[in-house]
């Protein structure tokens, strides 16, 4: 965690929230996206998945856009691959930070990436290893996301027991950090608190663990209070609130992260960002994406009379 | 509270929801709302306001709609009064709970009716003495609003020390419950969590304490949880989160009913509410405001797969 904050927000909207876009986002909108996001205080940015662009042709330029990246300052670059080949293409580019997907429902993850969770975890090795011999990569961090951890469209409800079990062998694996997912939008601020008080307890030692969730069914920001009071420190989310999952029908919408910003600044912690610059960067996204609706309801009614965010206030 | 239930959510949709339409909303459409959330659980709904049609013409037939709401059962039929002459009408019209609003800011009441504090509450003594000596009305539950209890539009902050200051007025007059109003959506549910544990141990014990929360900046479900947190077991809502306040600009909508009782829902809370049955309830609201936006992310995105509320586990 970056020096003099308390908590850390990563921007996923490039990923997670172009992902599903029909529309191609353009390069350099994407550039001047992170660039004035990181410009606002913004400590992690997703810029973009390794994958192959006949697959998802958003991210066709990837390497152009971390080679864009780097010569932005002071933000982490993190980048998601599906794969080993990604991995790679990932390290050659220069991230900070890859993320790695697996889903908790075996099901999910068949149709997420075509895969048992023992493939999954076989391949999370290799790109462990090939990331301690990459000349430059050492010090790559390496994150394990664990997809419908709180709930899977195809398969319902998931066990808390599932989410330990996978969180567990990633870890034993070499993973730097864990990404609980609510990827589907299922999850209840009380199932929050039930499941990271346990993965707190476990893992928040060992490894960063970040939240993830999703606004589908808008409890979105109450699961993040109720992740916040159990410890955790590391949220995902995308600006205006972009995003989904191809695979789950409906699951529109990362949480909003100008919403999360003010929610956490008002509760007197400091993100580092700066909220009025922060919404300013929407335009980017509306000038990009003209068609797309934008999330959020604090660019829409403004700061309260007399609001001092946290990062302000010090 | 009634029997079974755990928590116990109050419809303000059919007053503070649609005091601020311009439409009038039929008479008819009025029963049919109140009608059908009634027979979908709701224990209480606020179906009116005793106010000069001059003032808000949208509440003319509040003593035909309080006569109709008595042939359904089942319900708590609430009614907000502003002051001595509304309540007479309202004790008259025969409503089992009567709703009087002071905002805990000096400023804000000025604006909203026109009084400063001690009046309000020297109003407030004459209300009690009223239901006192009015012949059926002695049952009749009051409930004083503490408005702008988390932050005033117009002064700012407002501290913890000047609610629980105005609650204990109340209390001490007579109140039968306390109603602590995010009335413009400035809630933080850091802040949440410290007003509430304030009010809850000083007052929980003496009358029932509500929270009444908007949505105006994204957080409305975050300050339930954390007012869950502290005890709290009373919520007001608006179905698809109808409402605002005429002097608050901006301030556009209650929490969305529909999404609230999910949550409490799948937080294992009874609300003795059917959520399926309440969902199909937006449909009298839709037909009679054709163009009003209705909010409400679980009725677009429908269950989780494999969810049971609370409600029909028991």
């Amino acid at each position: 965690m970056r020096p003099g904050i308390d908590v850390e927000c990563r921007e996923v909207g490039l990923r997670d929230g172009i992902q599903i876009q029909k529309v191609f986002f353009p390069t350099a909108g994407k550039i001047a996206w992170l660039t004035a996001e990181a410009a606002a205080g913004m400590p992690e940015i997703e810029v973009c998945s390794f994958v192959p662009p006949k697959l998802l042709p958003q991210f066709a330029d990837a390497a152009e856009v971390v080679a864009a990246a780097k010569k932005v300052e002071g933000f982490r670059i993190a980048a998601l691959s599906p794969n080993l080949r990604g991995a790679m293409d990932a390290f050659n580019a220069g991230v900070h930070k890859l993320n790695y997907v697996t889903s908790v429902s075996e099901e999910h993850n068949l149709a997420n990436v075509r895969r048992t969770i023992d493939e999954s975890i076989e391949d999370f090795k290799r790109i462990v290893a090939l990331r301690n011999e990459t000349a430059g990569s050492e010090k790559t961090i390496l994150c394990a996301g664990l997809a419908t951890a709180l709930g899977c469209s195809i398969a319902g409800q998931v066990p808390v027991a599932d989410v330990m079990k996978l969180a567990e062998r990633f870890v034993d694996a070499g993973a730097d950090e864990i990404s609980v997912s609510d990827t589907v939008g299922y999850a209840n601020p009380q199932q929050v608190k039930d499941m990271f008080t346990a993965v707190m307890g476990a893992f928040s030692k060992q490894v960063a663990v970040t939240a993830h969730f999703h606004d589908t069914r808008g409890l979105g920001l109450a699961n993040v209070y109720a992740a916040l009071e159990t410890g955790c420190r590391h949220f995902d989310a995308s600006l205006a609130g972009l995003g989904g999952c191809p695979f789950a029908p409906k699951a529109t919408g990362n949480i909003v992260m100008d919403d999360l910003v003010f929610l956490l600044e008002g509760a007197g912690l400091k993100t580092g960002v700066d909220l009025d610059k922060l919404v300013e960067v929407r335009d980017i996204i509306a000038a990009n994406l003209p068609d797309e609706p934008l999330n959020g309801m604090y660019a829409k009614a403004g700061a309260p009379k007399g609001f001092v965010p946290a990062t302000q206030a010090a």
